[in-house]
Formats: structure tokens, sequence, C-alpha cells
């Protein structure tokens, strides 16, 4: 089959590997219908995360389930499924409790852009469909696999509510379906940071009341002059850096939330700014598995169409094209069709 | 009248000041009738802190106010008061959301260590007894002002609770009230972590279930042995140091709740750690202020007695003898009386 390996930063092919099989019978094989290439992708891409081997890509995925190993009860072949980044059991304490990334026997999903993937626990990991969805709504279906469900846990973790005013940091695809998560949870002013035209627009779609183009200490002093000088409610930050960082945190209001999606890089956070803030900090890997079941409801229902984030739709043969479009910001999301 | 000044690291004196006097029509002069020395008040005699300037030392206190400014209408010369060691108006929108700490209008109070007092903004920071205390209340009252309050405070912002398991960095009298909190708020499970006798003792008395004598990454082991390998629930921090918070951090399960109060010395968090550990991070300067009339009410009612963390009693003018014998560790906080 077909896969997409990167070799090196900047090196990304598309290569003939074999078709996964079951390893452990709580595995799943699974035909991938659509995969996509994530913001964090684009870190070892640039060289800023080593990459020490060639590394098969993607952990978005959603796909009809090809073979399912002896203890699979949840799914059979056939049924079209969407799956988490991360493997989880969905039966421990720490994922009864919501955090399925945090699961004791969580694994890494990788090698989703490709024309097979390989699932474990799949039980724990996938959510299948009702029936076999339309076409169009495959879009949204993946972006529910991870920017959907990770902007979804931002908002949460920002405890994002009526009557709150949220600010969202970073209008990549994340960022911008906080922004989605944060109208969907009934928040009353959603300010979106973004000096993008393209993504403004998409924010404002997505329900942003208001747009700030300004970054650091001037960005903060924007969200303050719109706050009474109290700063906002909730805030999520979907960028990962030690400045989106100290934006998010400088930019909530004494006793507010931040919700942090970005995976850090480099991030030290100074333990007395913190301290003086007095805001809730939480955030992480998205425990993506616990939202799924809401997310395809509400776009099998129609309510939501995060899918709009794919701005460039590509066959898996051009990943390579497909990481070139993000890492230019040519394409806020490129989904690519094995 | 005799005020305690601190006039460089070790060199704490009582001196002759001028009685302080109403400035603002919203203050309040109290007589002090109880105060003490504070765990903070140890990072300028060590030291850790640097001192510009002699400073009128003391935040915590107890008395009867001796007079009040033309807007003061919540209290009268002669009633029993206990205070915060921030001012704060209470009526913001911060402080209405339960964070006086944050309030737009603070101030700090300082210079509690002798015979009079002045407090800002005195309707919004002080809370009246119903009536005159009995003596043996006011260690326990004069606790509420701050070292209770901030216990409790951590403990709130862990979100402990009936059936979490709680773990207590630190074996100072915040942590040791965090303790004594977390017990009043229904945890099932708490553990001190303490390589004190004396301070062990008074963990268990306070309602510590285990003490783990080990620190650092021994310690979080430990903590991990106890909690079937996931880590507790709810997690005080109450020292400020950067191996106290990581313990905190990863003492704690995915999706578990860190209240952090030890103000921040030299910390810097990194952002890959806080964001693989899935934790909920809150603390900072505590809202004693919310908690006071609660607070108050539980010890009028005999409730609780956080008053034995005074193990030593001095009259005012030993205030010298008082930072000695908590930097020497001789004793877990005392309590000066003008």
């Amino acid at each position: 089959m077909r896969a997409t390996i990167m070799h090196a930063p900047g090196d990304v092919r598309v290569e003939d590997r074999d078709k996964p099989a079951i390893q452990q019978p709580t595995d799943a094989v699974i035909k991938v219908v659509a995969a996509c290439v994530c913001g964090s992708d684009l870190w070892p891409y640039r060289g800023a995360d080593v990459l020490h081997e060639p590394r098969a890509m993607g952990h978005e995925y959603v796909g009809i389930v090809d073979d399912v190993g002896a203890d699979v009860k949840n799914m059979q072949p056939g049924q079209f499924v969407v799956g988490s980044f991360f493997a989880s059991d969905n039966t421990c304490g720490i994922c009864r409790s919501g955090y399925q990334t945090g699961c004791v026997h969580r694994e890494g999903v990788g090698g989703a852009q490709a024309e097979y993937l390989r699932v474990p626990l799949a039980d724990g990991t996938l959510v299948a469909t009702p029936e076999m969805p339309d076409a169009g709504k495959v879009p949204s279906l993946l972006a529910a696999s991870d920017v959907l469900g990770t902007g979804w846990f931002a908002a949460k973790a920002a405890e994002v509510g009526p009557g709150k005013t949220v600010a969202v940091v970073g209008d990549g695809a994340v960022g911008l379906l906080g922004i989605l998560a944060a109208k969907q949870m009934g928040a009353e002013r959603i300010i979106a940071m973004s000096r993008h035209a393209d993504r403004q627009a998409l924010a404002r779609e997505f329900g942003a009341t208001d747009v700030v183009e300004e970054r650091g200490d001037a960005g903060v002093q924007k969200i303050k002059e719109l706050t009474e000088g109290l700063g906002a409610h909730s805030v999520i930050e979907a960028v990962g850096t030690q400045e989106s960082m100290m934006q998010a945190i400088q930019a909530t209001r004494a006793g507010g939330h931040v919700g942090f999606v970005g995976v850090s890089h480099d991030v030290a956070l100074p333990g007395r700014e913190l301290f003086s803030s007095l805001v809730h900090l939480h955030g992480g890997p998205a425990p993506v598995r616990e939202y799924l079941p809401e997310l395809i409801n509400l776009i099998l229902a129609g309510d939501i169409n995060p899918g709009k984030v794919f701005d460039l739709e590509l066959p898996l043969d051009q990943a390579p094209d497909a990481y070139k479009a993000m890492d230019e910001r040519r394409a806020i999301k490129v989904l690519l069709r094995p």
C-alpha cells in the first residue's frame, strides 16, 4: 500500500509499505477514507522537532473497518469509524474520568496518511457512525478526529460557557475550531486573535464576534480594552510557544481559565507571574475519544460544519504538496484521500 | 507605638513608630489583639527576597476597631475584626467572582506586627465577629486571617471533595491547614508529605490518613504506590520552590488538580511536562476575604481549631525571637501579642 513517510525536515515521500495486519486481539485495521496533515506535523517538517528515523506520518483519520482482532466487540468490518490520535482502553480510572489521553494503556496511533491503518485498542479508541455517512460529512468527521476534538477540549478546559468572553490565541485549524466550540458552548463574546484575512473570515463564520490583530503585549492590551480592563474569562491557547502561552495567561482575568492545547515548544512558565495571575491553567493532549460521540452527533445532525477548515484537498500521492502548502501557510489544513 | 521592623536579613527589631491614622475615608485603624510571623516573612529574613529599605512587618491580624473613616459602613469602633493580607473593595467584578486578591483596587496590608494597624478599604477587607470572642478562639481567628484561608483556597483550587485522595506538599502552617481544609471538604484520604515528627502528629490530628517522608522523585513514587499507580486526585502545594511544584504536578493523576499557594521563588514550569501531565493548575495569593465569613463561623462553632498551628506565643517585644524560632524550625508558627 502507499504511505506517507517523513525522511528529514522538508523531505516527505509517498512510498510502498506492507499493509498493516492485526497484531493484538484488540486491534482493528481500517481502510482509510480520509486523513490530513496536522499543525504538529509541521514541527518535524520544519526541523523544530528532531526526527531520529523515517517516520510514517498521520494521526487523524476516518475509515472503513477492514479487519478486527478476536477480542474486538464494538465494531465489525464494513463500519465507518472515527478515531483519536491516542489509543485508549476507555475503561481504566483515568479514561472513566474523561482523560483518555492519560489512559494507563495509551498508545500513539501513527501512519494514518496511508491506505490502511492499524488502530490498537479498537473498542476504546474508535467510534462507529450509525450508518455510512454522506460523502459531504467526511471532512467534518475527519476534523472530529483531532482538530475539532482538540478545540473542543480547549474550550472545556477554559471553562467556556454562557455569559463569558472568550479570547482565542492562534488562528490555525485548532484555534478556529476552538471558536466553533466556544460558540456551541454558549459564549457571549468570542475574540479571535488573527492577522490573516482568510482566517478572520472563517473565524467570524464559526462565531467570532471580534478580531484582534495585535500580538504579544499589544494583543493583551487590546483584550483588556475589550473587557473593561479585566481580561477575558476564558482564553484558548492553540499555538504552543512561550509568547502564545504568556499572551494567553496575561489576557485572562484573575480567577479566569486558560485552556492550552498547542503542543509546547521550549516553554518555561515563570512561577511568580503565574502565581500573581490567579488564573486556572489546564490543557494537554485532548481526550478526543471522550467527545467523539457528541461531536459525531452534532456533525451528522448538521449543527456544526467543522470540515470547513479543510481549504485544500489532495490525493494521497500529493502528500508532499500538502505539507508544502501548510508550511507556506497557503492552506489552513489539507485533506488527503488515499 | 511599638512596631516590628525588618532592617536586613536576620535583623528584625521592635521600634517606636507613630500610631497609624485614617488616611482615606474607607480606612479603619485597628488595635491589634494578635499577629504572627508568616512563612513568607522568612524569605526576606533569609535574604532570599531583596529588602530595599526597612520594612514594617506583618500581614496577619485580628484586632479591635479603633477608628473608622467617614465612608466605612459595616463596622464601628469596639468591634472585633479579622482581616486579610490584601485589602479589597469586595464589590468589583473580580471580587464578586471570589478573587478578592485580584481586586481592581487591591492594596497590600502591612505592618500588622505592631500595636495598631491601618487597614484600607475596611468594609471590603475586614469581617467583624458577631460578638467579642472568647480569648481561646483568638489564635484560630488569627489563623483564618492568612494560613487557614490560604490552606482553604489551596484545597478549593485542588478541587478537594468526597471520595478523593489528596496529597499535601509542605508541612508548614499552610500545608497543615490545607489538611484541615481537605478533611472539612470531605476528602477520603489525605496524604501528608512531612519528615518532622511534631508536624506529622499535627497533620494526623488535622485529618491526615497517611504520611510520606520521601521527597522529590521518591516522594512522587510513594504517592503513586498509594494510588494504584495513578497519582492523587488533588495535590496541595504549600512551599513555592521548583522542586515542590514539580513534585506536586508529578504526584497528580491525569485530569487531577494542583492547588498551589506557596509563594513562587525561581520557579519555571517546563511547558512540555505540564502539557503531558494533563493536570489542572490553579493557585496564587489566596482570596482569604471570600472565605472569612464561613471560616469564622466554623471556628466560633468549635468545628475546627486551626489555632493549634501556633506552637509558640511571645509578647510583641520578642518578635526577633519569633523570627529566629521559625527560621530554625523550632516553631511551626509564632503568635505575637502586642
